[in-house]
């Protein structure tokens, strides 16, 4: 089934939505770097290409299907592949040197990425296991949730993995183009990620996040000529309710040794754009103790970013669960909790004013269940609550504060 | 002190943050009526309009203002008046029919009403009281912030009354304005309000939010002959976990006898704005069960809105403490708390991603903790949580979904 043949089909496998179902928990970039970046006209912290994107008819078809989106479909088992049957192999045109395509092993990457984790996570909280929903679009893709709430360990866990088929507005795809001259017509993209956040029940044990994404154009049919886009997104992040700096050194260190084996430069890059990311502006402090993150990445080597987008995701684990596992256990007080608690409150604050990936999912008609599985199960907000000077919980604010090189 | 003698006076007292600041709960309208609405180019559901003003000057220097917005100053004792001495009394070319103007009078109103409501709420506690903070600014204007936390019957009271000086951009002031042909400089601006949201801890128990304002500009200094602008807005509406019919009925009946005593239209009309404004897009349902809201309303003698609004504000004891009286003691189990938790969950939802007053003050350098009183002090986020058709929780989602005429 092709995407562009019929209007009812751009319209029900609309683009911008599509895109940020797929990242509900982080689809955005610290820096602004517009000659790849295609979908970022509809940001809200864009205004400007957004007022001009809504001056032309393609982008009503986008605003529309936003309302109309395509409904997801749940299914009783999952398929093997979410992509469609020509994305499964090369075609002569890919330049992809593998046997098959970057689609299909990026697919294949956050699927068993989502398995060890889950696995992981289940063998850590000792009982609890993961819900999962199936889901799939009639135009093709579709996605994997799997839920683990109120366990021994975690208060809520979510991994979600998805594939999205969508069409861009041309001006945006032009916006992207070396050529002004070219004028396509939609173009198609494909989009996969996994995403996810764990938040335990101990307020010494911290909570993660990380979402591994790939998104890649088609050619625009009637302009053959204008080039294909892709790039790699992502980034895993820790937020500690209590600062134990064994554990923080220990998740940057398996962050860096990720970041090192492919460029020297990652780690102090993406640290910052992770430090920026996930500043709370009107708290003037991060959510928590950072890690890395990037977006836009394809001025490197395809192959060599998807084996780093790998390598991040298939450190998950490691960074994380050894953390979990020493913490667990620890006794805690009710003064305790309640400052875990005011800390899942600015979790919600950073997520549903800030996140752009979540507040964009919000408002264009994605999967709700799936984009607010990044918020915990409870949180607390108090009326000018200031620890005090001094304490744990002032040290950990100080940190969100002033990031720090904890490596 | 003039607000437009010097630039620093300008960015110290930016428009459209002072404005936001002062209406930290709903600030917004359900409607578009560009005629009347300065303040709107910097709602980012107008993308047009801000695209259009991040092109001039003076909006560069409102932008920077929201950065380097002038810090409230705490104060020891409540001042008679937050005005500035040439706002207490009528000068000549006022066209105030009474001795002492619409400011000095809105200003006293809300601030009785404060008190009141803040007496009633502590009599019906039994016990906790307010925690007051006063503040102003160094240009003028100023507030009175009061939080009960942790009562007997509220979880998280909070209301707060504001006055605010600020100067908006020509741009706007010339939009509003009959004559394109003017060219005025920054427009000096006076804002007053009073919002409040009551959270109460029984889930049988609802939420009220209410808040009222009066907005008025001066006319511009550079252009004598351009007009003054002023409106009212405002609304109090009810957000149950659990329907009480007795309670919703009595509740808008007093909402009704406040608007019959003014016109007939008006509570019609200010139910569907009320419907309108709360209602969380991405979950197809309303915040809660509704009441009246109004905006922009300056189509009417000014005295006779300034009666309608003080009558509003009044009517805020009467139509909420005796359902309070009736439900605080309501026994309860845990499945009745959770229910609210989800509620309050929707609460936090709504207030973080759609009010724009909240999220533009968020965005703006607003009192942050003045902003986020009206986030309730705890809530919940349960994946994928379906109440049982027929059930008391459905019946409440229900009417969320599909409004109801009550009375």
């Amino acid at each position: 089934m092709s995407p562009t043949t019929t209007a009812s089909a751009i319209v029900s496998s609309s683009s911008s939505s599509s895109y940020f179902t797929l990242f509900p928990l982080t689809s955005a970039s610290p820096k602004t770097k517009p000659t790849t970046k295609l979908s970022f006209n509809f940001s809200k912290t864009q205004p400007r290409n957004l007022t001009l994107s809504t001056k032309t008819t393609t982008t009503t078809t986008t605003i529309r299907s936003a309302v109309s989106i395509e409904k997801e479909i749940p299914e009783a088992e999952r398929p093997n592949t979410f992509l469609r049957e020509s994305d499964d192999h090369d075609s002569p045109s890919s330049s992809s040197s593998s046997s098959s395509t970057v689609r299909s092993r990026f697919e294949k990457m956050i699927r068993e990425a989502q398995d060890s984790v889950c696995k992981a996570i289940e063998g850590a909280d000792g009982g609890a296991k993961f819900k999962e929903d199936v889901w799939s679009r009639p135009g093709g893709g579709g996605g994997i949730s799997r839920v683990l709430q109120d366990g021994a360990v975690w208060e809520k866990a979510g991994v979600n993995v998805s594939v999205v088929y969508g069409v861009m507005p041309p001006e945006a795809y032009r916006a992207a183009s070396a050529s002004a001259e070219l004028k396509p017509g939609p173009v198609p993209f494909f989009a996969a990620g996994i995403s996810s956040v764990l938040h335990p029940k101990n307020p010494f044990a911290p909570t993660l996040h990380f979402n591994y994404r790939y998104f890649e154009t088609d050619a625009p049919k009637d302009a053959p000529g204008a080039p294909r886009q892709w790039w790699f997104g992502g980034g895993t992040d820790l937020t500690p309710a209590y600062i134990f700096e064994e554990d923080v050194k220990h998740f940057h260190s398996v962050q860096k040794s990720a970041c090192d084996k492919f460029d020297p430069t990652f780690y102090p890059r993406f640290k910052k754009w992770c430090d920026d990311y996930f500043y709370i502006k009107h708290r003037g402090e991060r959510r928590g103790l950072g890690g890395i993150f990037f977006d836009d990445l394809n001025d490197y080597d395809q192959e060599m970013l998807l084996s780093f987008a790998t390598e991040c995701a298939n450190s998950v684990v490691p960074a994380y669960i050894p953390i979990i596992e020493k913490r667990k256990d620890t006794p805690f007080t009710d003064q305790h909790k309640a400052w875990q608690q005011l800390r899942r409150g600015r979790y919600v604050e950073f997520n549903l004013v800030y996140d752009r990936g979540t507040t964009f999912g919000l408002k264009t008609g994605g999967r709700i269940e799936s984009i607010l599985v990044s918020l915990p199960l409870t949180a607390r907000w108090e009326y000018d609550h200031k620890p005090e000077n001094g304490t744990e919980e002032w040290k950990l604010l100080d940190a969100c504060i002033n990031p720090k090189e904890w490596i």
